[in-house]
């Protein structure tokens, strides 16, 4: 059972969590919000609930699913479109725009020192091929909705502030996902990310120019810092809105990968073949998914076996072999490496029992990050300012984010807001307008706070 | 475990099988048979083993696949000109030809007592789209060889003694399996099976017609009946080759048909949803598997899960809706009838504790059957003359057959021969020259001793 810790800091289970946000506070905080944009800003500023609402619903054109959702695949028309639009924006408000070497939009508000490098709000605007209109978008067009209530109250703060919009996080046209973030961060080289290719063979460098967004500020963290990264995203789970809360405040992002167990057993006719001399690899299978899910649970981590193809998918044919994902996803890197051991390890037994021969491939791993400690601190303060020490959670992500990039060279952390029915990479995705506000206010006042610490 | 019953009455597991057929005798019983055609004939008369061999293996032009398989369809030109073959032999023969309204040919070698039904040796000369030299062909060709041989020793029987190759045993061409004996015995409308249709749209009348194969004689029991019917097939399990016998006397057909299982859960982020917030189609479905598995060899039955499908098969996606087939066989019919009200129960209770919705449905269903017990002794002093009593084993078969449907109406039974690693429906399907020869004298041995007997 995934643990998460509570304003006190006892561990709770996701359970308590539940029964605990039944309590009259946390409704509380819930009807506070009811159809009003913020009564509980920690600071003098407040954000605009109905102008952010505007500009999530006015970009939505651009991809425009018209199933509710977005199509906005990474450098496309529509990909440009929304840039564009972006680029406008930031330079009326007097901000400095810099694209670089693979297209990231860093558009920066000076501050009162500007040898400090800048406190980004950033995230993506590119969505999923049946996307939503939330995921990624809301950190970019929330991180601009702060710009404009800094300009429009003529705010100077210490550190320059910084909304970036980061290349291809999605991955969806380009196979690399947060691939903008992983060569800022130098996980993934330029040359690499360069000769990607979409399915139509066109590569990630040859669109980059071709929209017009090759830039020439250097893709690394050294040549172009930053000072700190919070991140507003929807949660895409359903943690948030099944507890009651409304803000959530995240520690980091769980170490995730995946396996592929392939099970080699016998093609044979089921009715002939009795039942102790078979090679059945779809029953080798199912035992081995059952088993890997109670080993997940005993360590307290998450598996997920998503995909599964058998062969040669006859009803009166015993499966000969079947190949299947295995997600393993732990807040703990050790812990995770030890569920990969098990993971094989039960493969390995199961196939013995089962006569089956077995083959495992690790096709991808992506490290578990712990957020900074000071930016943790921060989001919370600004959540408890707003919602009280009932109305907030504090979960890692499950997801990927370009925040786990951010993380290896600056502090940073991140603000869920719900997402209804935990449903997201959809047309159904949803957060409401006053979720929404409230995650910005939560954003605004971090970066405040931010910019007094650092 | 299924349970065979041992030439002395008591029940053996296919393991004491095992371990029987290691002893001297069944080595014996092999080297006898090494080279050579039947040394060990119950009566005077002796197949010849090299003609039919070469039979096999010339009437395998019609249809044949180039990778050692044949691939004829029912009622296709191949089918046309087997059947034109087989027609020109059983004439030479001295036999009648009878060709009923859905094209099965009976060829009739008059007895001395021609008001009396005929003794049949029935099998199918149509195979699966890519099968072997032996399923069904190896009947109706050992019959061919047993007419020779009466014919060449001018032995002269009582009963008429039949070759009948039943139409459209396969299925594989109009969905319909074991068509032509389903029809004579009354269990599908000569009407139903004139409209099946093939995937180009042709008709089942249609290509009767087409092949010159639309019979006048009335395709039914009643209007063409038999007095017997004795069918020679090869395992298409691994049980006769693994415990060392040479013989199968087949008891009866079990009781088979399938369940379709439909698990509807709910899809969502796999790094996003907690464990005990899931509903999670494919672990719900693992745990079905694993425990029908369970049930079956509790009951002493078989199951099977052949075709499994999961939506929507991503691996960062805990899987929403997964279908998945069950193959239920029992040697007895109420007992797999509480084989599939327990699957029921299983699912229902799994998919309860998982949050997923079942919904079930019986899409197939073949009542097993007892073979005549006549017709079983018959066939197994047959193959004690043979083989010797440590040389056979008796077992159920478990695929569908002419001779179920033949069973309703006239004494019947199946003799098995060894099927190479229990191959079948493939070109690598195999039976040695030895083994189909022993086969053959079975069946020759067992018509004569019924002859007697009825």
């Amino acid at each position: 059972m995934l643990a998460l810790r509570s304003v006190n800091g006892a561990v709770f289970s996701i359970l308590d969590y539940g029964r605990h946000a039944r309590s009259s506070s946390a409704l509380y905080c819930k009807q506070s919000w009811a159809g009003n944009i913020c009564r509980y800003s920690s600071t003098s500023l407040k954000i605009n609930s109905d102008r952010l609402w505007k500009t999530i619903h006015h970009t939505a054109q651009w991809g425009d699913s018209k199933d509710g959702g977005v199509r906005r695949l990474t450098l496309t028309d529509e990909d440009k479109e929304v840039r564009g639009w972006l680029a406008e924006n930031v330079k009326e408000l007097g901000c400095t725009l810099k694209i670089d070497e693979v297209g990231t939009m860093f558009a920066i508000r000076p501050g009162s020192d500007n040898s400090l490098p800048p406190i980004a709000m950033g995230s993506h605007l590119d969505t999923q091929p049946a996307g939503g209109k939330f995921d990624g978008i809301l950190g970019v067009l929330g991180g601009l909705e702060v710009l404009r209530v800094l300009k429009e109250n003529s705010v100077k703060t210490r550190n320059p502030i910084a909304v970036v919009n980061w290349t291809n996080e999605e991955g969806a046209r380009f196979n690399s996902g947060m691939l903008g973030s992983s060569v800022w961060a130098g996980e993934i080289s330029m040359e690499k990310a360069y000769g990607l290719k979409d399915v139509d063979g066109k590569t990630f460098k040859g669109e980059l120019e071709r929209i017009g967004y090759l830039g020439t500020v250097g893709a690394s963290h050294k040549k172009n810092a930053l000072g700190a990264h919070i991140e507003l995203h929807i949660e895409q789970g359903p943690v948030l809105e099944e507890t009651g809360k409304a803000i959530g405040v995240v520690t980091g992002v769980q170490a995730m990968g995946w396996l592929y167990v392939t099970v080699n057993g016998r093609c044979q006719h089921c009715g002939t073949t009795p039942m102790d001399r078979r090679s059945d690899a779809l029953l080798a299978a199912s035992k081995m998914i059952a088993k890997i899910n109670e080993m997940a649970l005993d360590l307290e981590g998450m598996s997920t076996v998503g995909v599964i193809n058998s062969e040669p998918s006859s009803p009166g044919t015993i499966p000969g072999k079947v190949r299947f994902s295995v997600d393993l996803e732990h807040l703990d890197n050790d812990s995770r490496a030890l569920m990969v051991e098990r993971t094989k390890k039960i493969c390995s037994q199961i196939g013995e029992l089962e006569n089956c021969k077995i083959d495992i491939e690790d096709t991808w791993t992506s490290r578990g990050v712990r957020f900074n400690p000071l930016c943790i601190d921060t989001v919370r303060e600004a959540a408890i300012a707003l919602v009280g020490e009932d109305g907030y959670a504090e979960l890692p992500a499950g997801a990927g984010h370009d925040s786990v990039n951010t993380s290896y060279h600056c502090p940073t952390s991140m603000i869920f807001i719900p997402s209804q029915n935990g449903i997201s990479h959809h047309p159904a995705e949803w957060t409401n307008q006053d979720q929404c506000a409230l995650g910005v206010q939560t954003l605004l006042d971090a970066v405040l706070k931010l910019d007094q610490k650092i």
